[in-house]
């Protein structure tokens, strides 16, 4: 690998951009990192962990004669730390973001930004259920997608460089317009996340009657949305906020849907069951195929040694 | 370990089944494990891997001389095979089963069964989205709880004998009523299914519109929903026809709270949902603490060697 940007500067330090930092190291992708992040106590954590070449205490100074800014606080921040750090900005660099939202952030952040900085705001899909400074790891981002969503008109050249650099990160990179991206992922994370969150929360209260009963006796299936509710609670709240259309879109036909299978088990008919039950089967085949899941039983926590 | 019945019938041959027959070799709990299933292929695939000591044409010939006889079938078949086997069943064998749903399964096959015979039903809560006779291994219980539901009066040392089988299968073991097990599971495990399998569905739905970026982005979240939403559809449609009544129940809960952060993202009460999400991220603490679940992110699958 070789160096892609010169300096690169990093808005916030945690899951994301802590990955980021040791993924960029592992590929030697920049000849240095600086980094922010608004708390006092996860700067000093991160300079305990050697996580960034410099720990700046303002964005300010942490974006000064970066050639990549990456935005990665909560998508609901994006707009304040945009106005903030726009003096600053180097003539010719690039400002990115690692949001969950795009046209949200598209909205906040361009009408800051100076002319001759390109703004290519990107969205990698990964993540874990764990959050800060310390959750980072150099391999979150092999083979998984970053979907960067350039703005009309945007500078070719700074577009490619962003995506090698995402691919040297590990990822394989796709551009999509904000708010196609927006209503992909209302699917394949916004919504499966407020419904987990949701399952779990009606556990809870039952669990406190059960005398924890819920916890204790948690199957798989409650233990697998235990996860995902899990996740950082500002990040989310943000994403709810700043993709409501497309969320409350696809919230409205999950509950249709649901309500259907709720008739069928009130009424008995076992073979609408059994048929919704059988298409949905071949779907995790699907995933498997596109290589962005395991095929080992249980995620592998099992262990299947025989 | 040392031999706790002399010998076993497994009664339909599933992952559950498969399971029972590794793990009682490995522990040495059973001199002889006989096994039938309905079906002509899963015979033929369970003599090809060794699966049981004896694989038999019928069910009748499978409890010939069994201490226990496990009822590994999907719950809705449970009242049948009672019914064909009951006159053959050694007189003072346990007759147990697996079935994930219990009110219904005491009431299905408790009718059938002959004075002398114990009844002790039981349900594992173990497994993984594979089915048939090649998904089992021995580990699976290992650590996982196991409930029995002895009915009133049931004989103190036939549900101690089926206490340590269950142990030295690798479980702990509990033992509650038939309604009360019902209820939480419904909460732990009918409900978080259903609510994957509509996910899963709804996604379906939109991906073929989308031209399977449904599946190529796959984020978190939808990931696991899909491994859930890939479970035995037979296994499940039973289940859900049989535990009615407790699913109903806690779906009108869910939906309540859905519909109420539905309204949250609506109106854009970002409060509501922070403290919500806070809520449930304390849960999963309590499942890791309770060891039914690992500590690493991503159940494990995500390689973090840093």
């Amino acid at each position: 690998m070789s160096v892609i940007y010169n300096k690169v500067a990093l808005i916030g330090l945690g899951l994301i951009a802590s990955s980021i930092f040791w993924s960029s190291k592992r590929g030697g992708l920049a000849t240095e990192v600086s980094g922010y992040a608004r708390s006092q106590a996860t700067r000093d954590t991160a300079r305990r962990i050697g996580l960034c070449d410099t720990v700046c205490d303002s964005a300010i100074e942490a974006v000064k004669d970066a050639d990549l800014v990456m935005l990665c606080v909560p998508v609901g921040a994006m707009g304040q730390v945009a106005q903030e750090i726009s003096p600053y900005l180097k003539p010719g660099c690039t400002v990115s973001d690692v949001g969950s939202v795009k046209a949200a952030v598209v909205d906040a952040v361009a009408p800051h930004l100076p002319g001759g900085v390109h703004f290519v705001p990107g969205h990698p899909l990964a993540g874990t259920e764990h959050s800060g400074p310390e959750s980072g790891f150099a391999t979150l981002f092999d083979n998984r997608w970053c979907l960067l969503v350039p703005p009309a008109g945007a500078d070719p050249e700074a577009v490619a460089k962003l995506r090698r650099y995402w691919e040297g990160l590990g990822s394989n990179v796709d551009e999509m317009d904000p708010e196609h991206h927006d209503l992909v992922l209302a699917v394949t994370s916004h919504t499966p996340h407020l419904i987990a969150y949701t399952m779990v929360g009606v556990a809870d209260d039952l669990g406190r009657v059960t005398d924890s009963e819920v916890i204790k006796y948690s199957a798989a299936g409650f233990r697998d949305f235990t996860r995902i509710a899990a996740s950082d609670p500002t990040m989310w709240r943000d994403v709810f906020l700043n993709n409501k259309q497309a969320t409350l879109e696809i919230l409205g036909r999950f509950t249709e849907e649901l309500f259907a299978l709720q008739r069928a088990i009130r009424v008995g008919d076992g073979e609408e069951l059994f048929d919704y039950f059988t298409r949905t089967r071949a779907i995790r085949r699907g995933i498997i195929e596109a290589g962005q899941d395991t095929a080992a039983p249980d995620f592998g926590r099992t262990k299947t040694g025989q």
